[in-house]
């Protein structure tokens, strides 16, 4: 009855923390405050005047900054405002309403649009497909990426499947980086959708916890390569380079999807924040720049995940297994009853992704992952924090029958 | 043959002259460089970080201060990025993928939807209208806004009609100021549609070029008390407050509609750029700051209103007819054969907004509308390019058999 000794323990503390979403600390944004005092000059590098309208596609330093840490030639990249989730949701509105390169017809017209989605995945994709009533289908994740032997089968057999979401390094919430053969059989594969897309979600491509970053195969030159050049549609963000609420966005594609892209986006904006965007191009400079500020945060952030590990390997031993990530924003817990877990864990005051939400429609028919996110409180809190989910753990383990350790 | 030979000298000088968008020239934007500097605190007035995600409406504060500006409660506020035409776009494209409040079903699944567009208008409103396929209705304005009584008819009479476009103060051309009575009298008519909804982008609200500031009647209050509080979609921006590119935007409405858009907003973005909305309270602080700063934007602008009104005078006599606005943007010239007239003006290097592109599908029946941006050009570059232009209007009307003065 130790486990239920310590619960008591624990609500009685009358904790309130939260565990729930990937936010940058503080601290964190602290890295980014000289943006705060930019831009030094409001001129292009072209000569233009940032303060004015115009220039839909970004400015060229920004674009070219980004070029090789999101692996998308700069000319191919279009530079959004602070949400890469609104350039994802704006694609799916765009290929609703006016018809991709090489499809037959708007995607509203389609009778049933089915999206896969490699769980457990991310559930503000899920969400996109919901509001639209997209279907979801979803593919078990592995060590490599998505199950492909699941992904070329049902690509290959079903034409309402126009879609795939991928976050592909430190995916969220597994922290699995996809395998250069995973990325070239997404390259490869063939569809029975003529506008079948992947939406290449690349949210961590500079965010390494370790000083081996991952490296990721290139999903929009190996599709090119093998006859597919417009299946990519790849997203990135500085929402945790730089500050989460005030970065800047890109979306990268093929040629004919930036044309139609802009095609769009032309009728719903003069053009994007270009200040933003230099603040950002003084601010981080080069590649280089970008290295070295990822790297103060990964001192920031990185003891936490550490913390989370520790925590975890004292209190849970082989009651439960989770990811190690090497970079990214997330620890997936897999334990046996996690709805009930979260719940013991709302109750003693430590907030959690709701179980399930790791998965299309809240369902995780396992019931067994959990998300952690572990950045935003610092260390004494998310120790308390981390701790008292042990105790949760353990507490439904010993409920459910299977003694706590 | 006058005409003639000035046309002939003007081409020989080889301009390279812009009419064609209402931009802010740089020093109008000068006005607003502290802005590169701010903001100094990134702590909303609710002590929240403003650097981290979230708060899809908006700070409070900067909804607290545009609130009388914009006629619409702070709490029905809703404040966007840098443009209000994405506000406008994206309530289209919510509009016909989610239902409004009061809607039998999404516009995506009406036959036909119509909007009615007040002409001369503006033609970005026309393009979202093409883009998404909905068939647009010319309706004449007049000195008091559209004409009222045809606007009655047509949403009373038919329930495809879903929309209507108003610039209503300082309209965009012809300068007009919806009067009371026009106003009240879109406020209470019948409609068809249930979910008929007028798009009151208040673009040129504080926009004054005089020191008697024109009046609009509260829309918003007004529907609301005739029953019809739904009715009313108002947008509005700072980007000819601040800067043209990197100012905030505002959405407002009643509170289900606020509800509505927020609902369909937070699947695209997790939050505005709280930042930017800091930095322009810092900048503007309250009402009498922006009423201040746009007296000193009107200092810079008004001269040349009076200027393209003097040399037209001069030049044209009764030739043409044109408007002098109290506000806003835009000088509407009426000519007969507008379209050669632009024509003429382009081959002499002075480049106007097409012919036609005030009216729906770039169609000007009567071939009268030429809109003058005189704002962006300095004053020696705006007299050449207007003198330029009474030039062409001179030689077309020689040409077409009608004396020059």
């Amino acid at each position: 009855m130790t486990a239920q000794r310590d619960y008591a323990a624990l609500v009685q503390r009358g904790l309130s923390l939260d565990l729930t979403r990937g936010k940058p600390s503080p601290r964190q944004l602290d890295l980014s405050d000289d943006l705060l005092k930019l831009p030094a000059s409001y001129r292009a590098a072209d000569g233009t005047d940032g303060r004015n309208y115009g220039n839909l596609q970004g400015l060229a330093e920004l674009r070219e900054l980004f070029a090789p840490l999101i692996q998308v030639p700069a000319e191919q990249i279009v530079v959004g405002g602070n949400a890469s989730l609104a350039l994802m949701h704006d694609t799916i509105v765009h290929a609703l309403l006016t018809p991709l390169p090489g499809a037959e017809r708007r995607w509203v017209e389609e009778p049933e649009i089915t999206f896969l989605c490699p769980v457990p995945g991310y559930d503000r994709h899920f969400t996109i497909c919901e509001r639209f009533g997209i279907k979801m289908v979803p593919v078990p994740m592995n060590a490599e990426g998505p199950d492909m032997d699941v992904v070329e089968r049902l690509v290959a057999e079903d034409a309402s499947v126009k879609g795939i979401w991928c976050v592909p390094k430190y995916s969220n919430p597994s922290g699995v980086v996809y395998s250069d053969e995973t990325v070239r059989r997404l390259a490869a594969m063939p569809t029975a959708a003529p506008d079948f897309r992947i939406f290449w979600d690349n949210a961590y491509a500079v965010h390494h916890l370790t000083d081996e970053p991952a490296e990721l195969a290139d999903l929009l030159a190996l599709s090119a390569e093998r006859g597919n050049a417009d299946r990519v549609f790849v997203y990135a963000s500085t929402s945790k380079v730089t500050l989460a609420g005030s970065g800047v966005s890109f979306f990268g594609s093929s040629p004919a999807n930036v044309k139609w892209f802009l095609h769009n986006t032309s009728k719903q904006s003069i053009g994007p924040d270009k200040i933003n965007q230099l603040r950002h191009v003084e601010f981080l400079r080069d590649a280089k720049g970008v290295a070295a500020h990822m790297r103060r945060h990964a001192e920031l952030i990185g003891p936490k995940f550490e913390l989370v590990d520790k925590v975890l390997t004292e209190r849970l031993g082989d009651l439960a297994t989770w990811t190690s990530p090497k970079g990214g924003y997330f620890i997936s817990l897999e334990v046996p009853h996690a709805a009930e877990v979260v719940a013991k864990a709302k109750a003693a005051g430590i907030a959690l992704t709701p179980a399930g939400a790791t998965h299309p429609y809240g369902d995780d028919p396992d019931d067994r992952t959990i998300r952690i996110a572990p950045t935003y409180p610092e260390l004494d809190e998310l120790e308390q924090a981390i701790d008292g989910l042990a105790v949760c753990v353990r507490l439904v383990a010993e409920e459910r029958g299977r003694p706590s350790l």
